[in-house]
């Protein structure tokens, strides 16, 4: 029998509180599943920081990344025989679930910012590198890899299977909204997925949605709003990525300037330089970063050293509203202030907007392009979904951001010149006392 | 106000799955979680290598911990106007439930054989030593560090007080089933704890069931069996608990032989020669484990370098069913044939043995002396638990045990000699035929 | 001690799958629940005809009212040391929680449209009237049930009190929505009531909810918006509910046509002849309705016969959209097409729009006049919420309307004059064909 | 297309709290399901009057019967491609399956008691009578009828059909623990079902289970166990039951005393005369009963109207433990004792007693002889569960019986004679004090 026709004896399965079991079957799976550079996400955590506010988020990707591909292999069953599904194309849909956030390192946001990665390259280098996963991509047939590479690109010229794995309704926030609930123990991110996977039928070129189940896609576009307010934009999270972003830039600062670290920082290097190889990406994971934070506890460097303290011991930054458009003034000045009482404001002053988008429909030329949810109707049209739901038009296109401005309330107590503490205070208390 | 009495302006509360929410008031709870020592139970899984087998199971002690508290918040909360109930006793319990496993280290189980550590004696240490949890512990009043410590060790005067913390039905395992359970995903380790909590009362040296919740504890005793079985003696984590043993047995030993690690293990140093300094023994998170092992994989010695790659990417041991009792031959025999083979046995053929105890009433003399439950009887008597119960009484004092043999399979099949091979794979596996 | 201060020797609990337990501390709230026209409540559903949709929608609203006074019993726990909060008011908050819908009869909204009857009138009259409950009360204290019935009445003059029962976010509204859901299954219906709880403010003359927690009411609000479309408002419901009100409509002319019913419909008479007594209203539970329209399946009246029939045995009617303000002309058309196959319009044609309002503030002068919700700012100030969330502000005052035409689809098979059945089903079908 | 083979145009759906949904696509099933036979389910609660104890318990025996057929549905699903699997036998074990409480009348275990009726025979009755249910059934093929009412009555020949909806572990009980444990609200009654249906495997003459899922079988076997202690054998529950079997005695003796009713209780006229046809018995739901109950509450005969009294206003008896064999002496002397206070002991004092059999394996003459469970161990042996599992064994037989003596409390306090109260007292509540 052919590699990818192969079945497993018997069918294997993983416990997953979300969706309660993970089934494979295809020996393709199986054996993606075993390679190290999957294993690998077992130590990145699905939320980075998150787990500083909400303490039961400490999942890993890995974790996600099955429940993705149980999505998909739950839809694929659904399409057996329907018209438009062509089932050759199977294991591409499965494989691209189960691969499609192999790229990530740890706190993957932060270290993109800092250093111009993009955790995106990496998943393709990874598939298509000289890795695990890419030799077993290759068993399947000559191009397959590239074929999975495309899919997760967007590139594939199936865009029927590339809606399964990237649209605005996919198995890839099917899952993560659900498993991020469940593991920060919030009530929102709860949606009919059942209903939905019922209600999921191919089309030509992507996945839509019978009318009749509009209310349940409602409801998962709440969730995903939700989501978005409580948990992932959360203030204390974000304080968390703040001084984890400020670390970055100081130790690649401290290179720059031919700093001498007590222990060499070899996994670093290659970040710090800008030219990472797939080799040193693959092996800085969350254990890595760990290890050199709690050294440079011990760095000579102040800043360098009191900003891992914090992060490790949760020691954050407080932070006050402060919309950065309206408040120049104020901001030059508390710059200068913090300079005055010997607080570096480039590591200790930060702002940090987060906007959302929780739904929108397709506006070419933007970034992030995620396909538009398409209704079926009763009788064989389309409608988008925002033109038929009250609710999803009324949020549609509304870009919300939320404004804050970082800083260590402790050092502020540590200044000795009253009048600056005073004035820095009343800058940023004022606003709040309105 | 004396700190101890110190409210924190507003209620702070902790999302928690299992529990909704985790709610602290008091000033001195507030700043023991913010301590350094115990921030560093985040970085330290509730259940070392579960998550192999379970890849739900990723969750902290510090998830643990805070979850014990709670529990013995609201037990306290109930007991306010009982009779036995001393308030006085509200902070010590709460502290002791909060810090009873701050002296856990990453994968405590095999670090402790190996390196004859005991997690307990860390417990006290961190507490009555020069740590930031003892300076807060002390600012409650002088000698206070040591109450907490005496009511963790059992050795404290009163008994009610280390009933909430150790006792067959304790906040310490009501939390870790239902946390376990949850994060696992397994359908077992629930039960009625909200009944249990309201049929609790205290008693002079003992918190006792009312016996109308009898059928509540049995659900509760049920609970432990099944999780026994179905998560913490999963033979798949027992296998990466072999390998991580073998690990740390080789890594000590070529330190003994004074082999030359290509970077110096300065975290594991104090381990293998036997002597750890709390500092020392705080800083060795599981963030260093793992970074540790990564560096071994490139080491020149190949058993090291093999049991770290077969640990970090998930390419575990096999095992069979194996009676070392009734077996002493075969295990000879096997023992012999691996050196033959040119496998060193003493880290590729690994007996582990696990036995539960799910239920057991005083004996003294054991080692692990829990008290007993024992119920409320409308008359106003006690009646030990399994007195009262079938299913208690059938299960209780039972020792089960369950034997594996663990190996690398994919070693057999690397072997030239054909002979060794049939013999071996007939030893191993002709018991599972008949 | 006085009656209204005496508490049970023991607490009372009722197991109940919503808020897991009801706790009874209240010698008053414990013999309240004991009363006959409290136990009636058991065999009213709280639902009417849903469980024709649902199945698991069989709950009662004996179910739902112990679940409103447990929601206003853990808010009054909350208010305990608050600024604002009179303790006087407990019992009289409780009371009226767990007596709020005391005077609904079977299938209320129906019978209360055909016979032109108000539960709330009843309710009134059996908490002033000579019966179980009203002596209960008056025994707390003369004028106590007067009070009770002001606050269901909304005309206490203590506004924060009648705020609890009765607002856009108060206890009734939580209970039901949850209950509801769980009963029915469905996914929707699920917020965080206990982060609600945790915010909620008692002021001067309302309960206000703290801006922390606006999330969590604005997931309320969608609960609401979801439950009323997928469940309350579920076109198979109104089919059961038109069949129903048909036949109390047809069971009314009969009478009023001195038509002979087999058995005189005793329990029915002084409905038909629009003069209840409190006395006859008690007696008419649901069991009693039954029991006539199974004895009216026999009945010599063709349509009262067919009706009863179909509405026991769910042979229910099948529906179109249609629009009774556009589709003036086709109405017209259908009554006179109707007619002239035999078949009768007056009961066998019937149009049914619902409409919803999820959220709306204040409008003086309408029906319903339920408070809106404010929040409570940083600074103090108060804000009403759809000024302060998207998300309520777009869906508020948006009142939609869905209008459905109902209709025995087998009785157009029996026609037989083909012409008028082609008619028929042109008009009813060609709308959906577009 | 056969009518066996026609398949709905679209698969309906219901929604059920406990299996998510329950699917129909056989056009068989649809009309099962509507055949008024069927839809008389609605109108019997599965619990009977366990709802008294927990109000959520309202769920009908309509809503149970699904959930059998849909677990079967599921059972077959993952039956089909294995060997001993015949596939024709699919809408046979369906249909069984929806249909095997279909006898069931209200109250059935009272009325049964009394009437001396069984629930199992007019199953029959229905299957093979002149009904809606043996028309669709017939339509099948002639004879299908028959072979349904053989499966459920045991006597089918194929075994392994048979044991799909009648052994330790069929689909029934697995429906009704989850089923009951969810509208009750406890927290027993949960077990991972999935894993069940995972590991059964079909045999020749019947269905057993894969060795490696002996604890998810476990699970379930304690889950009865809980479930009959805490929820079948409440004493409440039993209370209630005393008392409606007291009335079912009542009226049947009024009868026989040609005692003249206000109403002729037409519905029960077959039932006292022991002579019920199939007609009749299909009338009598629970609505005429509470109907005629209500009535009843206004006869003349004192007893009776009490009595109705009370269970309609849930006026329940008290009880207290008392053990028939031991205590002879005692309740002769009790029963002596009413008769001197003018209390009928033939109606006041009534022994009731529970036993349970969690689990047993066949024992050839027991009345119900439902099939052990049997473990598929690795070799392909079959071992019968209770020699395999330590728990299972240690409950296995062992008969518990509970004793209680129900009376109505209220009557002591209104006896005059102070000497007749006091021994009463003695007799009944010495034993509680000792």
């Amino acid at each position: 029998m052919a590699y990818k026709d192969e079945k497993l004896h018997e069918e294997k399965v993983f416990k997953d509180p979300v969706h309660r079991y993970v089934h494979v079957r295809d020996r393709v799976i199986w054996d993606l599943i075993a390679t190290p550079e999957f294993q690998r996400l077992r130590r990145i955590k699905q939320l980075g920081t998150t787990n500083i506010t909400f303490h039961g988020a400490e999942h890993s990707r890995f974790n996600h990344s099955l429940g993705v591909y149980e999505i998909v292999r739950r839809i694929i069953e659904n399409f057996q025989d329907r018209p438009h599904w062509n089932n050759d194309q199977r294991l591409l849909c499965m494989a691209a679930a189960l691969l499609h956030d192999l790229g990530h390192g740890p706190f993957s946001h932060s270290f993109e910012k800092v250093f111009k990665l993009d955790h995106e390259y990496f998943t393709q280098a990874i598939i298509l590198g000289d890795t695990g996963v890419n030799r077993v991509l290759e068993r399947v047939s000559p191009g397959f890899a590239q074929e999975v590479a495309d899919v997760i690109g967007k590139t594939h010229t199936n865009k029927l299977v590339v809606s399964l794995i990237s649209s605005q309704i996919d198995a890839d926030r099917m899952d993560y909204l659900q498993r991020d609930a469940y593991f920060t123990g919030v009530s929102y991110g709860h949606f009919d997925m059942e209903r939905i996977l019922r209600v999921m039928r191919p089309m030509e070129d992507q996945v839509v949605i019978k009318s009749s189940g509009m209310h349940a896609v409602e409801d998962y576009i709440m969730s995903r709003y939700q989501m978005y307010w409580q948990v992932y934009f959360h203030p204390v999270t974000r304080s968390a990525e703040v001084i984890l972003t400020k670390i970055l830039h100081r130790a690649k600062h401290l290179y720059e300037s031919d700093y001498n670290f007590t222990l060499q920082p070899t996994h670093f290097l290659s970040f710090f330089a800008g030219d990472v190889s797939l080799d040193e990406y693959l092996k800085l994971d969350e254990s890595i970063v760990h290890y050199y934070f709690q050294l440079w506890q011990q760095e000579e460097d102040e800043i360098l050293s009191d900003l891992c303290e914090r992060f490790m011991n949760r020691r954050l930054f407080k932070y006050v509203e402060f919309n950065p458009n309206k408040q120049v003034a104020d901001l030059l000045r508390l710059i200068e202030l913090f300079k005055e009482a010997g607080i570096n404001p480039d590591y200790y002053l930060v702002m940090d907007s987060s906007s959302d988008l929780p739904y929108d429909f397709y506006r070419p030329g933007e970034e992030e392009e995620r396909l538009p949810i398409h209704l079926l109707m009763p009788n064989g049209s389309f409608k988008e979904l925002s033109r038929q739901s009250d609710i999803v038009e009324s949020i549609s296109g509304k870009k919300r951001t939320d404004h804050k401005l970082y800083f260590p309330k402790d050092f502020l107590y540590a200044i000795k010149d009253e009048k600056i503490v005073q004035e820095i205070t009343g800058i940023l208390y004022s606003k709040e006392m309105e």
